[in-house]
This record gives structure tokens, sequence and C-alpha cells, in this order.
């Protein structure tokens, strides 16, 4: 797969482009949510599966709410309960859970892991101290570890050594992703029960987090800040060969249609000079909107983690 | 002309991409620099000139400075001497300047002239209450306007309105301009003195600052902080011909090779989905990248108004 | 007068503590409010409560709402509608409001005013292009002038100039203040109908902004940011005296309480060290506070602006 | 010792105001530096000199630069320098140093450990990927990691998770402190090879952090960014009762200057309202001032580490 997707939901759609039927060997997909909010539950069943979509074999949950970008707070909140509802599914009951935001906080596309951080309600260190103010709270501790350039250590051995002390026994880790699709750039979350490689969305790729490298079970929620410029490249690309085909005959556009796709995005990446692999493809309102979805990506967790606890008593913990 | 570039340098090197000749109707350049930065003085003489090269009769120097990314302190410092140069080159002896700082604070591509004003060595209030502190410096004042979008008045209404009541008698403007190369984000300054369309950059052309609508002389001064998406997808598309040229022979590659440059463009541009329309193609240190630049055009600035004043007076002057 | 406040409400808070009587000449006061948010309108009415209050003729209405530290969603949103209601009653029927911002963005404590423009819903630009867009909202446009240390412009001359430009028939100041009592930085805002000196809450007096100044009604909405050094140092001196006095006997403690207040305020502004003097008391959580302020004082002036808007409308205006 | 203050050098200050020589037992002490910066260095040998300057026996070095305020660099590159040679002073070689940069990034005067990380000069991921980047260098990794408040996790405790896994030989702290003087904020640094309690400048001392709980040696850098608000009232009543005392005789005036300095601290301490332990008095540019004392510090510990670096070269180094 030559074109960078760090969402399951965009690997079965590639392979839904070209095949015949929407049904994908070894993976299983269920639609849900309602008018303002698309829920999509892609499960990958086995190695058939993993090799088509190219995800480890798991479950991986889609939110897209085209709408939050227009910013209303109902859809929100709305959002914040669905992601809480498909969090709770996927966790077990845990005794102390582990939050990390992974993400360099200088780098706007890339912060959205240190911008939950602050918004979750933390109770790990008032469970001894002021245990009467939290008793209906879970235990719950967060860390923003940074990024290897900045801390020359994998995020991956900071969770795990963190995690060797106060001994989760669940790690929720929080990280901006790669699309293919400008349009749900900060519209979309996906929560995913098999771990994530850091730096998917701005940077390389890093050692996996996931329930092997830690030693607890980890899940995943992911949000698309960036649409790296390969993508760009390609899909307008596809889109001017669509036009010219569209609109003309002869045997020039047939051939144009029927130039190989993996053999072009090969070609494209080839070509795109170096200086291209440095820059990022964002919303203008990345600053604004990067603030929005932590909120909303927060307040998910809060939820989940702690039953019974209001949003407004979620904001009045959160200063 | 489709694609967009707020570099009269540029426009230039689109002509000579076609034309048999590097001399351009019209139009003179001049080079100059030395081996790390790269100076070019580009003169639109008349309206012959200002046909082919798209930009107003005037003066335009681009100073190039490559090596500026990889943060050598000495190459920052030589590049706001020579900013400061070609600056003074410009200007007629002035007794009052106004610098005024575009763009938005919150969109960090978005954000040079906004960070350029509170490094400015600024005297205006000083010449009063403590002449004898700014008895050898000039007098300057300065202004960070908005943006028409969070203001709802045109930066150069603002401008003017202000002019009318400090009356300078040389504005200078800064702000993020748009390039045809991902290269030249934040390593190329551009000195015109034909004045700005503010947001250039990113958003939408505004209204004309210049010493028609001003009043007085306006220099601009710009720095490509963004690339845009059609641009990104157009580039690739010419970088994937040019490939496919040069590895193949046969009718097809022929007929590739020679799409009509301007139907090409058109069409990508109609192509492109709406969305694109609102993202921007940016490095991924912007963040670290603005602040440096912002830094060269202050000094820049600063030398150029403050004549024989050091460097280090200036760091002592701007907290 | 010689400790710093510009609040009314503690100017009679003062008088109040020596007089024996409520009642002050020339000065008239009014209650009202619930449990949550108390509201004080103070209106000078003549030289003689000027001389007494030591604040124009005029009105001046204060929202105090301690419990906005603790951050519940609904105290935020009251504290909004009790702003847009005081702010209404002191306007009269608007063509077009200018809405200025005063203060640093760079130094947390001033930042109030930079931080409430982005907030505002603001039309001034849409009537003539998309005039459907904005046909059941006021026109509003707004600006943050900044500081006279980065501008060398006196804030007045700048919105003197731009409101000769754009023409409104309001100006809205608003700025952060100083307070006497540390429990009022955050939680209170002071709505005036006199104008306002800008930084007053950092730094030295200005020129006043108001209706003679400007030319067009000026009111001004200021919220107290900072404490400053002397009055911490001499409410410290009165608590101890009173502390004394309340647990012993004797001579010495009955001189110690008997010392002139009025003597002993210019005795610590004296004895304070000069350094003192570019310190400032400000709450652990400011950033946090500022952000939170800034937002309830945006949607008091959103609702009196734009009659008819709901909340959940302004929220999806401002992005 | 009722005033809090984390500098070594003022509790030797406090103890030499009332004591009739400047021997302290336990203590040496010895002055350096020149007339720009002076460098003062205090060992506490013992159990006695412990129990007077209420340190732990070690060494604490400070290197005070009043002018630093005034932003001259080479003042700063001195410091730089400075503190480079007193922390070779206090290492021993190492193969690989832990930088820890304690403190909330979101709180401007607790800020300075977290803007030290991305200015270091980062190697440990390097050594294995492209070792001849970074030959001429030593191995350095880094963490932010964050304060208890957010994370629910000690400071100490995530340090120590991530030492067991990258296993230094070294590591360094960097903190806020709080000072008892004004004039010693961001203007002092202090090397202690004793560890230090985060949190000290602002909020509530935490778990110390040193060789002990971390099981390597353990150097802290610390610079003084706030004063708290009982030192400015204590500090101030002092002047208060030395200004009336030199102006005037009788019993009254003894009577004030014998009371007991213990008495009278505790006295305030009761005294102050609780809305003050929330307070804390800070310079007006204390966002300026952090970033030109985290690029001292962060140049310092770069020099100290990676020998034979040059100035121009971290530069280069860090973005």
């Amino acid at each position: 797969m030559s074109i960078r997707t760090d969402l399951a939901i965009e690997s079965a759609e590639l392979y839904w482009e070209t095949a015949e039927t929407q049904d994908i060997p070894g993976v299983s997909c269920e639609e849900d949510g309602d008018e303002e909010i698309r829920i999509t539950r892609v499960e990958v069943l086995n190695e058939e599966g993993e090799k088509i979509i190219g995800k480890k074999p798991g479950r991986y949950v889609t939110i897209e709410m085209p709408s939050l970008l227009e910013s209303e707070s109902s859809v929100q909140q709305k959002a914040s309960r669905f992601l809480s509802q498909e969090l709770s599914g996927m966790m077990e009951s845990t005794k102390l859970t582990l939050v990390a935001g992974l993400g360099n906080s200088e780098i706007t596309p890339d912060s959205l892991g240190p911008k939950v951080i602050p918004r979750l309600v933390v109770t790990r260190h008032l469970l001894s101290h002021l245990p009467q103010t939290v008793e209906h709270l879970a235990p719950v501790c967060a860390l923003a570890p940074g990024v290897l350039g900045i801390t020359g250590i994998e995020t991956g051995e900071i969770i795990k050594g963190v995690a060797e002390r106060v001994k989760p026994d669940l790690v929720i880790v929080v990280d901006a992703l790669a699309s293919r699709k400008t349009e749900r750039v900060s519209t979309t979350i996906q929560i995913a029960d098999t771990g994530i490689s850091p730096g998917s969305g701005v940077g390389n790729k890093r050692k996996t987090i996931n329930a092997e490298t830690v030693g607890v079970p980890v899940i995943a929620i992911g949000v698309p800040m960036v649409v790296d410029a390969a993508t760009i490249a390609n899909d307008t690309i596809d889109l001017v060969i669509d036009t010219l085909s569209r609109n003309s005959q002869g045997e020039f556009f047939d051939m144009l249609q029927n130039i190989d796709r993996e053999e072009k995005h090969a070609l494209i990446r080839e070509s795109l000079p170096k200086e291209m692999s440095d820059m990022m493809v964002t919303p203008k309102d990345i600053d604004a909107l990067s603030e929005k979805i932590a909120h909303v990506v927060a307040n998910g967790i809060n939820l989940a983690l702690h039953k019974g606890i209001s949003e407004e008593e979620i904001a009045s913990f959160v200063s």
C-alpha cells in the first residue's frame, strides 16, 4: 500500500473502489449513528483480513462528524458521548488507567495528544490524600511523553517505564493521524484496540505501542490532522483523469484511465521532490480545530472512565 | 496566470520556462549576493512588463537564503544586513515610519507580520517623554491591524485611519506570502515598492495597500510561508510527466508531454475538491521557522531605520 | 487615594470602611443579582460624588461571580447573560459598534482585551458581500490596537483614527484592570459608561478613551486581573494589626491600631523597593482564568449586540 | 524557617542578617565571578550546617547576573559559559545523561523546565541510526514529565520509571524556584548536587528527586521565577519598621523594632487570607524573561555535556 492512511475505514474504502462486492474477506463492517454522526465498526478477523486491509486483527471504530467544523457545541457534546460509548465497549473494567497523549505540543497538527492531557479528570494522586473528593471517580493518571526528536527516547519506552512503576491495567494512547481525505481532517475519531505507531500524523513511524510491548491492554484514539502531500498529488491526478475521461473519447484517454493505480502511486512518490516530504497539508484554521477536537476527545475519555459523572462536573474538575 | 505566486521572481521564472531568451520585454533583472544568499532585483518597467509578469511597475527584490533553515545565526545576521541594505535602497530619508505587521497571529503560517511588530525598536512615544534615550534613533511606530475575518475592517482602512492621525511619511507592511516552490517557504524575502494585497499567503486577496490608497509611499516586505494545494498538485503532475517522458517512448507519452500547460492548470483547479481550498501546505516545523524569519525581518527593518545602531544595541531595546 | 483601584465599588468600600453611614454624598448605589452572582450599580451623580469616589460622573456596574473560578459552565452562561443585560441597559440603539480589545496579548494578565476580539461575532465586512448570512445580526467590527510600548502610538489615537474611517456610533473597550482584593481577580466585571484609561491593570495609566476623546459614546468593560504589590503589602499589614489587636491589650497595640491609615499607605509606598513596581500579583492559574473570563465577556457582548441570537448560534459563528 | 526560599545563598544571607560573623558553622562559602556575573559557591559540610542553612549537605552554586534583564546577548552567552563550567565541576564523566525539565508549560512562571527541553542537543536516538552525525557529541536524552496536578503521578516516579529503562548515569533536573528577593527573579541560577523538590516555585513541595530516590547522581538547576506573597508582605513590613525606626525615637518604635522576627513571620502567615496562597508575585514581563533564561540554561547544559561543540553548532542542532 503506497498511499499512507492510518484509518482502517480508508483501507476498506480503497478495497471497495476496485472490488465488485462490499464483503471483504476476513473483515466485518457495521454502520451505526445518526444524521450528524456516522459510526463505522470495522473488525479485522484474521490474517486474510490483515493482508487486505493492512491493519492488525482487532477492532477499529470510526466516529465521523462532518459538522463538527461548524462548531455547534451540541454536536461536540454528542461526539464526546458517542466516543465514550464506543470506548466503553472496548474497555474491560479497570482499576487504574494511564492515558498517554502522544505528539509534539509545539507543532500544531501534532499537538492533539498533549492538548488532551490537561483536560482529563486525573485522580490517582488524590486517592490517598483527598479520597472523599474523588470517591465517585475512577483512578486515572496521564502523561505527555513528548516525541523522539526532542527526547531521544522512543515514546513506547517512556510509557513502558512509567507503566512499570504506576502499574495501570489499561493504557489509552491519543495521537494525531494522517488521513487520505481532506474532509476527514479533525472531523473523524478512530478508536482501535490494537495499539498505535506514534508519529503517524507527522513524521516517521516509530515502534508500536500495544498490549505486547507495554504489557497491558492498549486502546488507541486517533484523529487525522494532516493529509500528506503525496496523497494530495495522487488524488488530484485521479480527479484530473476522471474529468478528462468524462469529457472525451479516444485511445489516449482510454489509456490514461487504464494506467495501473499501483504503478501510478509509486511513480508519484518517486517524482516528489525531497522538500515535499517535510511539508504537511493541513486546514488553515488548524489551531482552532485542534483545540475543539482535543476538548471532544478529552470529554469522551472522561465520560468513559468516570461513570456517573456529568459533563458539568467534568468542567468543574478541569480548570 | 492560473497558478498563484506572490513573488515577482517566480513570475519571471514561469516566463523563462517557455521563453527562448532570458530577456523579458519591459522587465529588467539583476543578480547579486554570495554563495549563501542570492539577491535578485526585478524591475517591472512598463505596462508591457506588467502584462507579462503580472505585477505592477516597480521594484521587486528577493533575498534567498536556503541555509537559513539550518539555523546558523551567522546566516541570519547576514540576511538581516542584506535586507537592511536593500530596504535602505528603496527608502528615501523619512521623518516618521509606520510599520504594519499584517496577518493573523493565531494561524502560524499567517503570523509573520504580528510576530515582527514586538521585535521592532519603536521610538515615537519616547521622543517627547524620554528624548535623551532615543536621540540617536529614528522615529518609528508600529501596528498589527489584524485580519478582515476577525476585525470586520479591511486592513488597508485600519492602516489609513491610523496613518491619518500619526502622519508617517513612509509605511512598511510585512506579510506572509504564497510561493510556488516549497523550497522558498520561509527562506526567501521579497521587498517591493509597489505595496501589497494582504491575505495573499492564507485566504483571499484583499484591497491593495499602496502609495495611492494610503497616501504615503508603501514598501512591502513579504516572506512565503505556504504553498497552495493546487500548486503542489500541478507541480507533481509536471514531475510525473517528466519522469514518464524520460523513461519511455511512444505516441502516448509524446501526447502527455504536449498537453497544453495552461489547459492543464485550469483542469487541475477545476478538479480540486472544494475542501482543498481550505487546506494549506506548509513545513512541519513552521512554528519554529516563523519565529526565526520574524527575527531576521525585524532586525533588517531595525537596522535600515535606525542607522548607526548595532545589533547588540537592538537586542537591548527589544526585550 | 494612594491605593490603586480601577473599580468604583472598591472606592465606595474604602469610603464605607471609615464612614458612619452607607450613604455617599453625590453617589447612588443599588444591589441586584442572586446567590451566585452579585450585581452592584454605582452612579456618580455629581462633582461631590466624583471627589469622594475618585471616578468621573457616570454609571459603574459590577458583576461579581466568585464561583466562576470553579469553572461551572452554567455560572459562566449566566454571567454572560447578566453582562448582556447590564450592557444593553447602557447602550442606545446603534447602527455600527466598534469593539476595541486593549492590552498586550504576550503578557497573560494583560491579555483579556486581545483574547476577547477573536471570540466576537463580527459582521461589518459581510454586510455587503454576504448580506443574507447576517441579516438578523447587527453591524459589528473589532480591533486589538496593541499597547503603547509596542506600537509607539497611544491606544486612544489608534481607536480614534479607525473610528474616523469606519464611523461607529458606539465604541466598547475591553481591558484588564487592577483590583485591591485578590478575590476579585478574574471574578468581577465592571461596565462603565465613562470610558477607560488603558494600562490600568499592568503598567502606567495612559490617555483616557471616552466620548469626548473618541467622538462617540464609549462603554468600558473591565476585569481585574492583577493586584499590585503595594496593595498586598498594605492589606497584610492591616490584617496583622487586626490580629494583634484582637489578641492583646495595652498601650502599644492601641497605638498600633491608631496609626493613621493615609500615613501608613504613604509609608508603605515609599518603603517598597523599586524592583517591586515591576512585579505583579496574579493568580497561579491566570492562563486558564483569562481564557475563561474572555469567553464570558465576549459572549456577553455578542448577546447584547446581536439581539435574538442564541448562544448556540454564537458558537457556530465564532470558530 | 517560616519564609520560603529555595536558594542556599538566601538561607546564608538570613543567617548573616543577625549573626556577628560571616563564618557559618558547618558551611563553607566562596565568591567568584566578575563585574557582570557573581558566582557564590556554598557547601553544606555536615549536619550542623544543614541545621543552620536548612539545606542537605552538598554543593550549591549560585550564578547571579542582574543585567541579564537588559537583554544583552553577550551577558547571556557569558552566563551560559559560567553555568557550563560550574556544572562541569559537579559532573563526573558520564556515558548517558537524562535531563528532566520539571514544571507546567501552561503556567508561565513554572514553565522554565519544559522550555529548556526542546533547546537541548539530544543525541541518544541518533547513536544507532546516524552515528556519524553525532560522533563528536555525548549521549543525551531528555524528558518533560509534567506536574502532579495534571498527571496524577509524582514527577520523581516518572523520572525513576524512565531512568530504569534508559539507564542514564547522570540525571540533571531543571525547575523554577521561589526566591525571597524580587531582584533575583529570572536573574539567578542555582546548581546543586543534592537534587530537588519539584513544585517549589509554584505550588506545594513534592517528593525529593535525588541520588537516593532515582538511583544515579542528580544535579539540580533552578532559577527563581516567583516571590511568594507572604515574603512580599513580610519584607515590606520590615522596610516599614526600618523607615519608622530611622525617623523617630521613643518607646513605641523601640518596641516595634524589637518584635521577634520569627513571631512576626508566623503572624503574617496566619493573617494572610487564604486566597493569597493562590497568588504569585512575578515580573510583568515574565513571558519574555522565561524565554531568555530558558535559552541561557539550555545552552549552559549543552556546552557542559557536549565538550568541544561551539555555540554556533548548538544553534544549528536545535531548530
